[in-house]
């Protein structure tokens, strides 16, 4: 009795405080952590073929409202039900990425491990543009920076690496720093030469202008209508057969543009294009560059990681010739998102993206300790210790780890080309570099015009179905269905049970058919 | 025998395969997630009173060098010694944000569970700018956004909320929606006029300028400089003694930079500044600022989250006359970083940051899904689910428990500025509007030209012993002591330990002792 009553006075002093300290005990966060830890760990047990569950936003968001608190004047309580149901809902309604079924994007299924470590940054909450808010990240940085450029093969004195939120921002501070640097006025007074639609070049001079492989990542041309250049001064280098920069083009479409008006201080290609996984003449173009004192920036987000296998680190030859290289950690090194590595191969040239002036973080006067800060050379000012996973699964499992998975997944895509090529009523539109592999279903009866809009067609019906998850890309304006082998537990038997799936829904959307609906 | 001999053959085989599948066993997650919690419990069970640890670069650098493997060629075994070493390194050695010593920066200790729930993020790895992806994050940021326009008091059907990877993103990602709203033809053609330094401008046209408060945060003028403005295209607005923008002074010192040539087409705000917490003079600015048919976006990243307090929701009276809000999770609402929700109060603006065109992401024709995609508005392609730990605690605690939580600070930190009036060696430099606190260490015999660096010396000082981790800030010039309150469990008997340190140190820094350092 005497403890039920001591129970019943504990409750309600407890309830007189106000909730707050209870949502802050250390017992309340462990049992949370165990009720998801059990959650995950089912999650990842599940080894069955699964596309996406997908739902009537309607629908999703009334059952998402279902599970809120109507309580609003004071702190409702835990509830651990609460909190099953809403990581089920989160689980099952997103893409699958450790499942077999899930074929068709970048995003990695991270390497558990590397979740875990994420875990921990999330709750001590250690900003890491400032070393001494966040000491092992920063140091981690460094080492891992060391790490990976044996890779690349700059003096190991004179390149940096910065970490950023994501791969837009590392090309988007990339070519701020090219920017800064053939400009130096741009960053105080804007462009050198203002260009109205239509009108001609302030005071007859040039206008800064990027040149980029026709197929670079969108991120890229937004940067330059970002970054006050103008879309329109981005110039399209075109691309061979294999969708790479076709080398004997490059010259000429550099003179052209220079008779146009335009002055191109940066060259961007691509380390992995995004559509198909193209390499571009990385070394050749870094040769050209040089020679006419143009930046290159490699946007190496999907490819830059085949540096660290032996095999496969061939694609990138002559990486060493570039002026920045933008590596997304998150995608081929399963880490959880974003993890971006920003390389530079001059580290002046980390120190030219950004200017900026705030007593409250950055110091009068440099000392060991903030010279590790890299609050100037990044874009943000709180930024997550992103490193911290890759470098903890770098240093307990070692480089192996990586070069193993993707070299698996880059021989699996090779397979699965084959596979294709067998396969009369499949059309292979390019020959693999990495693991992504784009392909169109043409089955006997179709009609030429009608192949763009049968493969949308096909990669909806996929979608929908929810047993496989593709995507789609346009090559050369027609519509093809895009695969990426981001899990190694694929086997080309589930892409037979792919090809299948397309023959099912393909027979289902008959050539004629679509021709009617897209009238 | 038998069981040891199979034993033994399973481990060749597993070894002959690699451990690549090892790595990803769900045995092995649940073991290393067990790791991390039970280091986590202890440390958030932690309540004793500590500042930095501040450890030499190098020798930090040696000690995790030492945790590396040295494995090359073969993937090394988890190593769960090595994992809790790791961890604890990481843990000791960051800024310690759920201790009473942290009292100097806007960083959370976050709410446990919101930690929890970043983790599920990690490890499912949804990628958030995409509904078909990411289902339940898409939905949640529309429950959220409406939950918490509530108190911003937008029409519902017309308001967008998008989030983004920090504060300064979303400052960035408003003043570009502004940029090409006033001129359309800057993402095509760069800068309308373009102003080489020190030339006129082209055509007499006038330059696009922003005006800002004159302490608005450093990441507002770098935008400037990122997206062609140019930072000289910077207005100032003068402040009063609270360091809110003086309204008498903004009509002449916009007329000015008018004549001046500068067409200011945004203004720029503060809800709560980074050096003192000032709220600007919202209602009035937007008034003004609809009046010239100028932009207002208000930098809310500290204070906006202020909205949801009953009490507090004043100091941003006026906020449903700006026609954009960034509002920081990460610091009031105290979720995992980062966490940043971008506001705008038209949805067509939202649609104006940014223009793209990618295949193998966007969809032909738009349906109910990608209906709620927010790739289009925002910088980012992969995008954490950033939304899923604030949405968590509210969806299960209410709204109550920001709001109480914020309500104790925001009045402790008015507790802490009485306290201070009440020591003759103490002067103070603000009256605080929320939980940032700065003020001078004065005792009698300090010269006023040593003012400024004897501040700097003793936040230094006192950052070396490690008890307490406080800031600093220069206000008109002079260095000041700057606490921000994030920790709840913070009372005034810490501060006043906090006040006995600065003293101690002081006496130690004989103010002639500074002046000949200084020299």
């Amino acid at each position: 009795l005497e403890a039920q009553s001591s129970n019943l006075i504990n409750g309600l002093c407890r309830q007189r405080n106000g909730l707050l300290s209870d949502v802050f005990e250390p017992e309340s966060f462990q049992e949370q952590s165990h009720t998801v830890v059990r959650r995950l760990v089912e999650h990842l047990s599940d080894s069955s073929i699964k596309g996406l569950d997908l739902i009537d936003p309607a629908v999703l968001s009334k059952a998402a409202k279902d599970l809120m608190t109507s309580e609003r004047d004071t702190i409702a309580a835990f509830d651990e039900k609460r909190l099953s149901e809403i990581v089920d809902l989160y689980i099952r309604t997103g893409i699958q990425v450790h499942s077999p079924g899930y074929l068709g994007r970048q995003f990695s299924g991270v390497i558990p491990l590397g979740g875990v470590v994420d875990f921990v940054s999330a709750v001590v909450n250690q900003p890491s543009s400032f070393y001494e808010a966040a000491q092992l990240p920063n140091v981690a940085e460094r080492l891992m920076a060391d790490e990976l450029n044996q890779f690349i093969g700059w003096d190991p004195d004179s390149f940096a690496m910065v970490t950023t939120s994501g791969g837009s921002l590392a090309n988007l501070t990339a070519l701020l720093a090219a920017r800064n640097k053939a400009f130096p006025d741009f960053w105080s007074h804007g462009s050198p030469a203002g260009s109205n639609a239509g009108s001609q070049a302030a005071e007859g001079q040039a206008r800064p202008a990027i040149a980029v492989g026709a197929d670079v990542h969108y991120s890229v041309s937004r940067a330059a209508g970002i970054i006050g250049i103008g879309e329109s001064q981005i110039v399209r280098l075109p691309l061979n057969g294999d969708q790479q920069i076709r080398m004997d083009q490059v010259r000429p479409t550099l003179e052209a543009a220079e008779k146009r008006g335009l002055k191109v201080f940066c060259l961007v290609a691509s380390a992995g294009t995004t559509s198909v996984g193209a390499f571009d003449p990385i070394g050749e173009l870094g040769e050209l560059a040089r020679e006419l004192n143009i930046w290159l920036h490699v946007d190496g987000a999907h490819g830059a990681s085949l540096l660290v296998s032996d095999r496969l680190r061939h694609r990138l030859r002559g990486i060493e010739k570039a002026d920045s290289l933008a590596w997304d950690a998150h995608k081929m090194m399963f880490v959880p998102a974003p993890c971006t590595l920003l390389f530079y191969r001059d580290k002046q040239d980390s120190l030219g993206a950004f200017r900026q002036h705030a007593s409250y973080v950055f110091d009068e006067e440099p000392d060991p300790y903030t010279a590790l800060d890299s609050g100037d050379k990044n874009f943000e000012c709180t930024k997550r210790p992103m490193i911290m996973a890759l470098w903890v699964l770098w240093a307990m499992h070692g480089r192996a780890l990586f070069a193993e998975k993707i070299e698996q997944l880059c021989e699996l895509t090779e397979n699965l080309h084959q596979l294709l090529s067998g396969e009369p009523d499949f059309e292979t539109v390019h020959r693999p570099e990495a693991n992504i592999l784009c392909f169109r279903y043409r089955p006997a009866d179709l009609r030429d015009e009608d192949v763009h809009g049968f493969q949308v067609d096909i990669r909806n019906r996929i979608k929908h179905r929810g047993r496989f998850f593709i995507s789609k890309v346009d090559i050369d304006g027609v519509a093809a269905l895009r695969v990426v082998v981001m899990n190694h537990r694929i086997t080309p038997e589930h892409f037979r049970l792919l090809l299948e799936e397309i023959r099912l829904v393909g027979s289902d959307l008959p050539a004629v058919a679509h021709e009617a609906r897209s009238r």
